[in-house]
């Protein structure tokens, strides 16, 4: 990511884009020597952004002192011909955005396949569901993951479709009517498309835009931007779960070997990586405002009050999403679950996300709906009471208050007995466990090497 | 829009979701008599908001109330079998979603329609191109308002593709994993399944979530509310380039019959349609950062710090979109150009936007390069002085100044000649135009009705 | 609150300025009536918002359709003399603001008053304080109150400079050089400055702006909005931390008499009013976007693109101030602490938090510094993974792990008497809570009744 | 600015703090040697970020990576005694947000005193203003700048009044309850409340936070950023209304020597620093969005979830604004007011802007009011669509209209007189002017040296 949006990168990009124009200039007529293309090529690779820094220094514009010192270098003058600044800006910085989304894709794969891994792992860990926060029905913990996968995948597959016709601007001149293409092919409309559907091709684009002015129009950038967001949102919910689990001691996002919680408490386990994922979502969240921010300020045909803030947002952006992909990726390979401690809190708690079940056992076993309904309910609020108050040592249990009211009719044995059955109250969670695993490993498989991408080492 | 998002709307919704689903339970074999459900449909339109009201402030659940409502006015207790509050909620406000997306759809789908129209009339008005508002090179008026319909092509690709795979939370219970409606079924997870693809048909999606928690994942929200925001832009980037254009007194968006511009100055025509439209999509940039403040802060299975947030932002983003789109199709209906003074502009500034072709013309006359090219800077130069400091009476104009040069060569006539060729200064717009129109019509004519969209009266 | 911006507040309050400016032209020499102002006062509160609407229709302009209204009932024409549209709409519009923001005003300094009365009852309350959502060192829930306290006196301090100086825009006409008052006072400058001083003084504004255009800086607006969206800030880091507690069982946000969790499950004791304050934050910071998206955007003298916004962002910015801080009110005087759930979190963690003061102790005793240091590590970090394995049965716990290890040279008996002193690990917690309680009443005493204000009962 | 924020920027202040601990800490009694101190003072200037960087790889924690850095240059091992990272961390960059704070109100003074220079140059210059990008009312560009400059002022004064309160968070410890310093002190609280007074006094803070916890309040960092949004916001309502009259010709921002418009059209004078403006005052929207994304997300005692936002929006906020100013204070000392180009649109205009002068005026000479009011309407439509049409050589314009016409009586001389009053028409402008240059200038002397503060010469 950073050698794509570096200085040097960039301007390795501009030269193979100078070098396909000639190329298609020439093969479509114009009078470019072969041995020209040849000295600019055999000289691309040198790129010293100090003397480019001090040409702009003397002509005050910072393509003509790039043109200055690739044709300097080269020792020729025939790069950039018919066209202007944008036609080299625009259509360079659309492909860092396309090769940066693309880059995008894969991370975003490689985490796709390694969630569908953790999930399956932990397809039937029986887990408190909560929500509100608090305890609420059981899932599974495989489960949980997979429902943040799939938040995922919606992002992955909108990225895909974008990444599926993400239209370049192409040489359309000072105002996007190709005038000075034209002019240089004598007025023949069939060379100018020729020429833009070689450099397409060249580039790797599907698809151009027409009709444009100077500029593409900014609610691309903003279309690109918001698509990093919500592949973002898929992380974050994640990680803001697992710092929610973390707090709980149920499970850890992982600590590399050596490492400790920090000097004063060693014991301390912080999911600081997960924090780090949820601060990358806030800062794209930013960004998107900032683009939001240009779509649909154009003037006319096009300003540059939107360039100043597409050279911070636009990699800035590519940026966060890759810290955060690759901070995910560390997080999904190193995490540890305590099962102990999910079991430990299963058993406070399943007492009372039973209770649906148990009233329509005390049904079946003749009892009043209404009356099971009240006695259930007061139970409940008792015992949950009694937890708070700490009255856990003297006060009998929730299974114990039940199993003593007659109106029930449901010894404690019986009870116990619901009770260790807990594995069915999941539902469906393991079938959805596996429709999202195997959605997930055909999609990881359309993109080779993701499923073993090794993410970077997090400093 | 309004009845979509209205409470009398949404009661109306809930209650075809509830009948929905119970038919597809009896079908499934579930003991609901077909006289029940007959009673359920009969008093389906009798929505009363004030007894419901009063309902709430007994019960304090907003759902119950409603619940008790409609099986109060059938006399039978058979809805909301199995379900939780949120299977109701969450699928009837993406029902909500889906048919308020398909609306703008068919708007947008206008707006293109008459975008094209107004783009196939103008094709060849010449006009003064401009970049950083200053006044750059030649194009038509035709190419300028295809620009901004490509902007809305690209924006209603996206809405297209979103609205192909808009999927739908489903029957998924308290935290998502069915276990209320497998317990209904006796642990038949085929009946479970088959039940969901029933309500899918009845409701129109094409796609169900698998693992969800208590709700579906709110960066969905986020992907539709950006989805409006570029639609938006499209607007924005056309409307404020017509307040420039109304500023220059080039053209107007249009005045309703009997309509002056202000009571002190009746002949004063502003914008205001336009700045309407900028503003709806300033608000729809508020919304976006809602729900992205939304997007990645799910807290487990689920809370509801998120409610509060949609019930403001979706409804509020749909109605602001929507009196975009009203607005604009009115200001593309009703918008007034005028020929004379475009071409007053272009006579002023045609002579400075034709040097690049007179230097060609006058190095094929026999001109150095060179020299034609700092003799024409100079002219140029000093003809832009002369008509800042107001020296337009006294000092001769570019042309004169060039003609008078005897390093050019090209007498006043050959210099006059080339203006009169200014038609062909317009590059390949008219043939940008065309593509535009073609790709914009087959689009209409896929949403029946579109291209004759009456928009309503504005206030 | 809705009486402010409702459209019928709305029309009163022009009514009052109508009137006003009315007074202040007569007293300084312009031929009104006293009798057609009285004829005014008389119906001023006639307000019928159907016939209003059916002028509007005719006049296609909602000033003069009020304006006409209002004179229709009075059968005056002496309403509106001198005054553009803008005249009217701005400094009424302002007026709301000011009012509106006194409101916050006074409900923050309720809040804060609520604050301190239960950061004082928690004072001494032995709270484990956590960072990074895991057990850090002890703190106290006084102390933890008071935190968030100070981020909301942080955030009224703001918004008291801000009412302090909030500038009204004043009598300033068409593009604000005040041309039609002049006129109507024979360019008598000294005239002009009076009526707006008296203005001013009707309204409660203190201050003026001078040089502006057809309307006030919108950044006025972004200044406004982002005052709110600080004090809800102090609200939702509350809520947050609450709804984080919640999920512990360690307090409830409260509930009212009755009220059950949920009807399936009657103890869930969800903190839905705190989801609610973060929620409304969440729109809040909508609005912050929508204003910073108008706040540098004014074009010349001014235009309309930021009316549909303003009307958008300025009344629904103020109901979710309204609704955050009536909802917190609701909160802080109903939530109900759970100490003996929070006695036994402290009991499991507190040995872990004394590491530190273990340390020092036993360097006291006699230990080298590091040799206890390394010893401490190495007990931490096992009584954590045994606690994390369910180990808690058979394992030994911290303390005696460490009384077991002769490098420490600390006794059982030594150790259990350092945690009995625990209520020292605290540090200068209630000594804050003191300072914080100290500095919120003075402010609370300066806002008479805001300690008393009884919030609104929640649906 | 980039001092501030550049990593050697940092350590040189994290070095200062550190020994401002230690002299404080010395005197109050603890045993740091002077010499030790002494030692550290003779290193601090030695930043080898290599050397730290290599460390920290080791380490894996950056603080920690510093300290044993500055330890080792000095040979001793006495700074960061009884801290934690945080009390280090919170506290630079406070320092770093003051200082930059302070360098943004003397760079935003420096502003205010040229721009009330360029609004008293231009105090009486008549200009057509315009609301809806059309003519609407006389006024003078020293007014239009003045409006401006207001705008400015209401930012400045905020930023005054934020500047006279940031409070620090102090050294407080890992929760905020200070407890290492009190065990440093042996619990003499007015020990630890001496040493962090006069740590605040060596920083120049004028307050501390009092109840923290890890972390000051997030919120606050929101107010910091917002307040510079409010500064951009004055320079861009500025620069927009430049790139305005910049496409009218009106006037320019300004060239360099030298400088041609493009290498194309060297006449082109593009106003590509208003364009950059805009664009910061965009970025900074975005770094607010980003700061209301921290604020009122604080859970518990804090987390670090915020660290990686605020590494990018602080820093990257103040590079904005910074760059905004001094891009600014550029254009306010280049730009070049043509005064004959606004000379030709005024006569063009002014029959228009006059209408309500003349109206009264016909009134005088005893034509009916609502006759004459008729009359003027009829003309100036028709006018106005002569001027559309093109139709200005043979149709008569609108004073020889209003000439012809019996129903007002006055005659053409008659009406040239009340044109040539013109000046009259712009009202108060120049006195607001006077009182805008006033207040500046006042405010300007109190920063000293801000008046004749030369910016960087731009790239």
């Amino acid at each position: 990511m950073k050698a794509l949006w570096s200085p040097t990168g960039r301007i390795a990009l501009e030269r193979d884009f100078w070098i396909a124009v000639m190329k298609a200039q020439r093969e479509l007529g114009l009078a470019i020597p072969a041995a020209a293309i040849a000295d600019y090529e055999r000289v691309k690779s040198q790129i010293d952004l100090d003397s480019i820094d001090a040409r702009e220094r003397l002509t005050l514009h910072d393509v003509k002192a790039r043109i200055e010192e690739f044709s300097g270098l080269a020792g020729r003058e025939f790069i950039h011909l018919g066209l202007t600044s944008r036609d080299l800006t625009e259509n360079v910085e659309q492909l860092q955005v396309l090769r940066a989304l693309r880059l995008v894709q894969f991370k975003a794969a490689a985490a796709l396949s390694r969630l569908a891994a953790q999930a399956a792992t932990h397809r039937d860990q029986l887990l408190t569901g909560r929500t509100h926060n608090v305890p609420a029905q059981p899932t599974t913990l495989g489960k949980r993951f997979a429902m943040f996968g799939e938040e995922l995948l919606s992002a992955f597959t909108r990225l895909g479709e974008l990444l599926g016709r993400y239209p370049v601007r192409g040489l359309k001149g000072a105002v996007g009517t190709q005038l000075d293409q034209l002019t240089l092919f004598g007025g023949d409309f069939k060379k100018t498309q020729k020429l833009e559907q070689r450099i397409l091709k060249h580039l790797g684009f599907k698809a151009a835009l027409s009709a444009v002015g100077q500029v593409y129009p900014r609610s691309l950038d903003f279309e690109v931007v918001t698509a990093l967001h919500q592949i973002a949102a898929a992380a974050a919910s994640f990680a803001t779960t697992l710092r929610l689990m973390a707090g709980q001691g149920l499970l850890s996002e992982g600590f590399q070997k050596g490492q400790v919680g920090s000097s004063a408490m060693p014991h301390k386990m912080n999911a600081r990586n997960c924090e780090r994922i949820c601060g990358f979502t806030t800062i794209l969240s930013g960004y998107v405002t900032m683009c939001a921010g240009l779509a649909g300020h154009q003037w006319n045909e096009g300003d540059v009050s939107c360039s100043v803030v597409r050279r911070v947002a636009l990699p800035d952006a590519f940026y966060a999403i890759d810290g955060l992909l690759e901070t995910w990726l560390n997080v999904l390979g190193q995490m540890t679950v305590f099962p102990a401690a999910i079991a430990a809190e299963n058993a406070r708690q399943l007492p009372f996300l039973a209770t649906t079940t148990i009233l329509m056992e005390a049904v079946k076993a003749g009892a009043g709906r209404e009356t099971a309904h009240e006695a259930i309910k007061e139970h409940a609020l008792a015992a949950a009471r009694a937890l708070r108050e700490g009255d856990t040592a003297s006060a009998p249990d929730l299974v114990e208050r039940l199993a003593g009211d007659a109106r029930l009719g449901l010894s404690e044995t019986a009870l116990r007995k619901i009770l260790a059955e807990a594995h069915r109250f999941v539902g469906a969670a393991p079938a959805q466990v596996d429709h999202f695993v195997a959605t997930s490993r055909a999609l990881a498989k359309a993109h080779k090497g993701a499923a073993r991408y090794a993410p970077m080492k997090l400093l």
